[in-house]
């Protein structure tokens, strides 16, 4: 039996359904928004609307925007001719915020994985070829992050890039800047030994 | 300088601005109502929309309500003359669901509360009164939460309602069923010896 009117038991549900919510914090997010002041509930379902409704991604990396080519992709000062590979557009605002890559983007929505029936075709692999295909690019840098999934993604992406005149690199992985030797997990230390450089 | 297109902030902001939504779990709900099926995202806004509407207090009890009066205020086989006051909704709802309560409820909407500037007109106090005054009512059973602003709110009320011949009760605050002396914290201890009982 419902305690409360069918249609905030609905809006309860709606929040159920968002991920990392439980039932608890979804009823009492639904009484948040019962109670919030004239017009800002509708502001929040306008603004739900407004970012379906424009959003998209951009043709060139598949980036989001809600213009008609993302601010990277039209931005002149950006090197065009290295590609940043990145799993989900997350990952785009994570590098952004180091202030320390200057070149463009290739958002591919997904890694390669086989468990969750997500194959190449599932992600957007072919339109990255075709840029690269498309010639003027020197570089390919592999963002996707160092688990199987990511790593086995990198390693799919850098054989079909092969026949191209392009360089692909993986970002380096290793132990975290003010971390230490102690605290650091086993399949990290592994990546570190691997990347080690002369000095 | 943000990095996600501008309405996709704006809903990243949304989702930030409720309670016990961090930023980085505002991004990944707002990542989500992106990637949701055709359809979806909409009715979630209509969600909102209709809760607002539709969502009102009820006239009797102010407890929340999409009809005339509330369901247990319209329920039959309630017992009318019996008020349990709660301070929240949500309240109501944890009663309800022990099974074990069949008079009907008064929800007060807040309690009084001193440091936060809550006073007995700012909380559903006259309303209460009325429902008193207007006859019929034998018992008031206080169940505010056993802290320091729902104990005070519990005395307040009790000392309005001493003119009407009505009992005024309050729930009993103790140990909890299946917990252990071991683990139980002073001030319920200090309760539950309080309101010890003759066996």
């Amino acid at each position: 039996m419902p305690f409360f009117p069918t249609s905030f038991e609905e809006l309860i549900d709606r929040f159920a359904s968002l991920p990392g919510i439980g039932r608890k914090s979804a009823q009492r997010l639904a009484f948040h928004v019962l109670a919030l002041p004239e017009g800002e509930a509708e502001a929040f379902a306008e603004t739900i609307l407004r970012a379906r409704r424009t959003v998209h991604t951009c043709p060139v990396c598949q980036n989001l925007t809600d213009g008609e080519i993302c601010a990277v992709c039209a931005d002149d000062r950006r090197d065009k001719s290295v590609i940043c590979v990145v799993a989900e557009a997350r990952d785009v605002a994570s590098l952004e915020r180091s202030r320390e890559y200057n070149g463009v983007y290739h958002v591919l929505h997904g890694v390669l994985s086989p468990m969750s029936h997500v194959g190449p075709d599932d992600i957007r692999i072919s339109e990255l070829v075709k840029r690269v295909a498309g010639g003027d690019v020197h570089e390919v840098i592999m963002a996707t992050n160092p688990d199987t999934e990511g790593d086995a993604t990198a390693m799919y992406i850098a054989r079909l890039l092969k026949p191209f005149d392009v360089r692909v690199t993986r970002l380096a992985y290793g132990i975290p800047v003010g971390s230490n030797l102690e605290f650091t997990d086993d399949a990290t230390l592994v990546r570190a030994l691997e990347g080690r450089r002369e000095m």
